[in-house]
């Protein structure tokens, strides 16, 4: 019999204690083998949860009971889940998580000190909530070198942005509605500002590298700033608005940012909707290929949570493939200003001359002219940003 | 070191030795151990290739190499594709497919004799070319139970399609265009008659079930009755007409079926287009999860054959985990009878009445008027076609 404890009874971890009940029978059988949840650990009781008996106040009634070999971490923010999570490696236990906070500040250190304790780290659930992604990039994308991660990894934002451009609502309407819904915290700023989603791409591209940016120090822009101008202008085009965090390896140096960018309808990424995530991965053999699903919700989330429970107990007896990362040192980082892609300028229709700005193509509104160029790195960009001065509404990058 | 042989230097057989030559590097180090191919068996030699030293025309040689653990099998067909299999499993060896004529037909027993000689018989790359589904599948849905599958499962007949609505084309020309570029056999009845779209929803039918159907005898129905009326009256709709796989678990019985289908805008396997394949898969606790990539070619496919040779090699020491089908009984089955949905007639447009069909909507074109009605099962399906006699033109099932 295996006995299992989740750290944080909220949404994930009130969920991923529904998926092992309600599947039980047919997880089991997978198995060959029994398991148990033993604790739940959380502040508050749930006096009128099937689950109350099992709460817990006491990390330690968890760490000192020899029993327990699965920790499902699901309290969100960085201590004490980072705190819990290494004494629980470093007790021998196999630890799970969903919290990607966690796994992109300490990933480096607690992959090592899973390694030394023979143990397993898996956190599936980290990036695009329910789908298949770290996984199948892991044994599926084996045979490849990975040249590029671009994904829709926010929900609450991609929700925002599909009101924006269907409904036509502004950001802040679509915002309140996302918060009716519940798709939006209180105080939106980890998904609005684009930090969520830059968590989960750092995750991404070290698994395509190898190695573990800082999420604090990569390019981040949020959405604050779209406007529905913007994304008419985008709909003129036939393109959409969305949220991309983006990675690619080059000549050895890796480059992740978070920011919208153009999607043109012919990539797959332009009609993920909703709160629904998308990651496309680029690789030398296979091409392009996507994983789409929901990114966010208790039991989708929950369902990628017990797979690693399940993994590590189809694994139990044997040694674990260890996860190695380092941390991105300077030397492994490409500069952002040497990023080359087409740009979208957005320009105020004043009847002024466009000719500042070498257009590929131009599609006018009453209020604005959408401008796309070749590709172009950075710098390029910003000097003609400049040259188009108070007339310049927003310049964004096409994917 | 690790011995590979690689049975059928054609498309996918000289893809595989090309991925584990020109990944070799990286592939070596996420192993941490070597690999060599040492033989490949084809009819034929090949002086110009530099793999050409490795031909041989013995298959006796592999089969009595003790050296060789892992075995490629490449060579399409049933036979001697199946017997070479069956041999080299019950040798001992290990063996990794892209074959779905001989999974799909001879599956149950070729997972058995792997399991009883404690090998693997791998098959990530029988299904959706290089995109990453069995596995995943198998991994990362452990954790549920699995409804529905819906999948565009085949690249030729996608890009049929696709040209068929996008550029106007007829099935004939589109058809003929596909095989001038390659996408298509010659004699390309296996794709546009659904039966390799068929061997490859009994396969993932069988993930979902643990039965495994026989392809021959589920409904199949392929694309070569699709007019340009058709397409048309799709798109007047926001609809795209797909070739579809689809299976369903319900009450414990299974029911799997190819044919067309007019596919909403909302649903993801809408946008699937050209050679590319979408599985859309629906599961009790995840919601729908949809895999996308390159459903065929050299690179792509060998990239998933190589990915099942790594994961042998990875587990080479530890016990393999084994796939259990059974062959699906009468008992297993559901009846195609009982198959609801919605429903798309497609009737001449000849000013008569239609009021026959309990349509929710009607959209018109000078040559036809598609009719879409709520959810109804075959039998009611029929019963209204032979209402409409002569002046039907089609009906579709809608996804």
């Amino acid at each position: 019999m295996i006995q299992i404890a989740i750290l944080g009874f909220g949404v994930v971890g009130s969920g991923t204690a529904e998926v092992l009940t309600e599947n039980k029978a047919i997880i089991e059988e997978r198995l060959g083998c029994e398991y148990n949840i033993k604790y739940i650990l959380d502040l508050r009781d749930f006096p009128d949860s099937p689950f109350g008996s099992l709460v817990t106040h006491k990390f330690d009634d968890i760490l000192n009971d020899p029993e327990v070999s699965v920790v499902a971490e699901m309290m969100g923010g960085s201590h004490p889940a980072y705190d819990f999570t290494k004494a629980c490696l470093e007790a021998g236990k196999n630890v799970v998580t969903s919290n990607k906070e966690v796994v992109s500040t300490f990933g480096v250190e607690l992959c090592e000190i899973a390694r030394e304790h023979g143990v397993r780290y898996l956190f599936e659930a980290s990036v695009g909530g329910g789908i298949p992604v770290i996984r199948p990039i892991i044994n599926d994308l084996a045979s490849n070198q990975i040249g590029k991660v671009s994904g829709i990894l926010n929900g609450t934002t991609n929700y925002i942005l599909t009101s924006m451009r269907d409904q036509g609502a502004s950001f802040e309407d679509a915002l309140k509605e996302a918060q009716k819904l519940g798709y939006a915290e209180a105080n939106p700023s980890a998904d609005v500002d684009g930090i969520d989603a830059a968590r989960k791409i750092v995750i991404l591209a070290a698994l395509a590298s190898g190695k573990l940016l800082d999420p604090k120090s990569i390019p981040t822009e949020g959405i604050t700033k779209i406007t529905l101008t913007d994304t008419k202008i985008a709909q003129e085009f036939g393109y959409s608005v969305k949220l991309i965090g983006h990675a690619e390896v080059k000549d050895g140096k890796l480059l992740a940012f978070v920011s919208p960018r153009m999607v043109p309808a012919a990539n797959p990424l332009s009609r993920i909707d909703g709160v629904f995530n998308g990651i496309l991965v680029s690789a030398n053999m296979v091409g392009d290929v996507m994983f789409y699903g929901p990114g966010a919700g208790k039991l989708p989330t929950a369902s990628a949570v017990v797979a690693d429970i399940i993994d590590i107990i189809a694994n139990r007896n044997t040694e674990p493939k260890a996860i190695v990362w380092e941390e991105a040192t300077d030397a492994d980082k490409m500069a952002m200003d040497a990023y080359e892609c087409r740009r979208m300028f957005i320009v105020k229709n004043d009847g002024g001359t466009l000719d500042a700005i070498p257009a590929k193509q131009i599609i006018s509104t009453d209020d604005a002219c959408g401008l796309l160029t070749d590709a172009m790195n950075e710098t390029e960009a910003k000097a003609y940003a400049e040259k188009l001065g108070d007339r310049l509404l927003s310049v964004y990058r096409v994917l």
